[in-house]
């Protein structure tokens, strides 16, 4: 019995699958659950894993499997599962050995100082790492430039938002840029005159724990195939068949921990709706990053921040901390829609976050693409933020541009899948509500299914059945249309 | 340059021990964390794991290497570490595939049917698939017999106690067995005449947990290499460098959870102080279960049922459960080695406990020499139920013979090591009185330290450097003694 090349790809994935849980399991306790003197023994072991999971991902034979597989006749989803599978077969063969290796090593050199150096404000040292790390990171984009015909940034860009290209951003991140600006001052003068009411803590973090539970439960988390607990940085992380999501809380302040458990929520309940009878090929994968970020953001900003759902909010709200004027869906709603231009990406809202990352985009293209140098960065860091958010931020290195950790890590390419994630969130709203004229009566009368049931079937079934665009289409009934976002941001801060 | 056979050797067994991390934490998180629908996934990576251990651990190179080694020229330790790695090698080629595999069906059908029979009382239906598990287990214990020229019930429990024998079983048991029926009737006597306060719950949960918490502080366990959750079957689990154990709560008893507490924190002081430079290796491994056990029970019974340590424990729980009468040092002691024969092991107190495992051993002996079959076990063990404690059990199967899950699971040989254990602990602390006169006053003044002191140099820092018999010489200049044991019992319940 000769046997399909097809089928022993699938057991081969099958298998990564389950080594990679056990990753992923201790990666989540890692973060959640760890006591100190666990790290480096914890750190060896996933290395270990790490290595052994590269290993069979780029074993010899593989190459011929994909090959013949790729002659064998099989329906159209498992042609689409070869495609995934070919994808991830040449991410892990993409690059040399060698230049794996010195990447992990200057990446995690500059991660590390900069932890001391981001406090110290210290750029002078920070840029002597950074250095090694960019020249590593266009080495990389090079190196798959030449193996894929694409542009550098585009190379880099690839496996977080498959498909995605320089061109395309350029088109929607040029639209954004021309009336951001505009949009945001408009806003601005709009909010001046709004009452506001500052909710008064503290909030224990028993209770703002049991808010979060119930908001995860509203928002239709299924609790017997994930939970959540606490970590230093949220994140949604465990198995599709089990997601672990994580919070931190502030007693001074409970919407950053409340409104992200919501926003990890989105991410979970991709994961959990991925299709199951795939579970393990590549095709039953999120689609991508960008796609990823769009589920989170229909979570949290199209649904977090919708008038209608503040008063679905409200009433849990008080019910865990007590009851307070502030805590009225009217005030709760401009609390979640204050617009206020800040130095941190990480803490700012729907309207401002584009501004911080179409400035990291526009740095980190030319950066990696050789047009500019790591000692441009501070000027260009300030210039754009005068002209986007009208921030100065001249010699503030500590929340200016080394605020984040993704530069240092050497992440090179994932900035835009943030925005792209928003613009997406935009449009699938948009077509719900061509599909059902009364969406928002439908919120505000707590039928949040709708909009699940639309997700589930447009975007967390499809798994990686489709390209993003293909995908896109099929959802919307056209690419992505940075209008939508446009719209939707006018329709809510400007109606 | 010629590689050392033994480095090669250290190499492959530190990524087993890198690789068995993963999988000691995700069963870890099994028990503590996982919610139900995550089962299956868990399941099948576990089990992916497994093979991936055994096969690395069967590799056809390990015998070739392992000849090489013991001709090289290493020192003691390493000598001893290549023994070690020796046992564990014949373990995992002990037995043939097809075996494995037939046990693994076999007893994980009697043990999942066992879990709705055992509370149906349903010995007819489990006996059905216990034939099946004795069948192979006979198997098991002959085919490793012939390799090892060891009988057939020594070749099943030598995994776990490594060097003991029936013949030594028979010895210290024989003894125990002459005095214990009639000790237990005079302590029984002595008791009946004390006046004991029952603490009033309930006791909430997280009083109890931070009761838990405060023991094990007393206990001496460090908490940046280790914690502490819940699980419906405590165990200690987690790695040498992260021990991660577990305990259940009962709102209307706090005392199964505190002295469960006490015992699983001995097994975790013993992981957490194995030789640190040697982790990885099989040198660094604790000893024995026996050893393992000696270790818990030094906690819970030489210490947790010390009168002065009632003492100590008694603030603890009245500042995290409110003073009661019931609460004062004298009266919990009585509470803590109050004896009453009962029908369950698990619940047994100090003096009855072996009474049940002698019970078992009894039984399981013949029963994989052939001596026996299934169908003879109610009566033998109704018999024997009456003989040791007084109690009949005609016909009561569920609180019986079918109470264990280790038959059903295809666990013989084991049950041994609970009185081998408490018997190792009476040694201990036996040999500590002889070296520190004034060893119960320390207890009196809080000094723990002097106790822990004297186990982390004799029985942590050791490992698996000696055989057990040289251990227990080493440590106390003696083998296994019974008549510590004996007159430990004598002295706190009948002085």
């Amino acid at each position: 019995m000769s046997t399909s090349a097809y089928l022993e790809l699938t057991q081969r994935h099958q298998r990564l699958h389950r080594l990679a849980h056990l990753q992923s399991i201790a990666q989540w306790d890692q973060s959640a659950n760890m006591p100190a003197k666990g790290n480096e023994a914890r750190s060896l072991a996933l290395a270990e894993m790490g290595g052994l999971l590269h290993q069979l991902a780029t074993e010899p034979q593989l190459k011929g499997l994909l090959e013949r597989a790729e002659q064998e006749p099989l329906d159209a989803e498992q042609q689409a599962n070869v495609r995934e599978m070919r994808r991830a077969w040449r991410a892990a063969n993409a690059l040399p050995q060698s230049l794996v290796e010195a990447k992990s090593l200057a990446n995690s050199r500059c991660e590390h100082a900069w932890r001391t150096q981001r406090p110290a404000n210290d750029w002078a040292g920070y840029v002597e790492n950074l250095r090694e790390v960019v020249r590593l990171a266009r080495q990389e984009a090079n190196f798959l430039a030449e193996g894929s015909g694409l542009r550098p940034y585009d190379a880099l860009m690839d496996p977080y938002e498959p498909g995605m290209r320089v061109a395309e951003v350029d088109r929607v991140f040029g639209d954004l840029r021309q009336w951001l600006p505009g949009l945001i001052q408009e806003v601005r003068a709009k909010q001046a005159g709004e009452t506001l009411l500052r909710p008064e803590g503290p909030f224990p973090q028993a209770a703002q724990k049991a808010l979060g539970l119930d908001a995860m439960r509203l928002m239709g988390f299924d609790f017997e195939a994930g939970r959540l607990d606490e970590s230093s940085h949220p994140f949604c992380g465990g198995v599709p068949e089990d997601v672990r999501m994580t919070t931190r809380y502030r007693e001074d302040d409970f919407l950053p921990s409340l409104m992200g458990t919501i926003h990890e929520t989105g991410h979970g309940r991709y994961e959990q709706n991925l299709p199951r009878d795939w579970l393990g090929q590549p095709l039953a994968q999120a689609r991508s990053m960008g796609l990823h970020e769009s589920q989170s953001l229909s979570f949290e900003m199209q649904l977090g921040s919708h008038p209608a759902f503040a008063a679905l909010l409200s009433p849990l709200v008080s019910k865990h901390l007590g009851a307070q004027p502030a805590f009225e869906a009217g005030n709760l709603n401009r609390l979640l829609t204050r617009v206020n231009p800040g130095y941190i990406r990480v803490d700012a809202d729907e309207v401002t976050y584009p501004a911080h990352v179409i400035l990291r985009y526009e740095i980190e293209r030319p950066l990696i693409e050789g047009e500019i140098e790591v000692d441009d960065i501070p000027a260009l860091w300030d210039a754009k933020m005068m002209e986007l958010l009208g921030l100065d931020t001249r010699g503030n290195y500590k929340d200016g541009c080394m605020q984040d950790v993704h530069w240092g890590c050497g992440l090179f390419g994932y900035f835009p899948c943030y925005t792209l994630g928003a613009m997406y969130a935009a449009q699938w709203f948009a077509t719900m509500r061509r599909a059902m004229p009364d969406l928002d009566a439908r919120i505000a009368a707590g039928d949040l299914e709708c909009v699940f049931d639309w997700l589930r079937r447009n975007i967390w079934l499809q798994g990686s059945r489709l390209e993003t665009p293909d995908l896109v289409r099929a959802a919307s009934g056209e690419t992505l249309n940075p209008a939508h976002f446009k719209a939707h941001l006018r329709a809510r801060y400007l109606a």
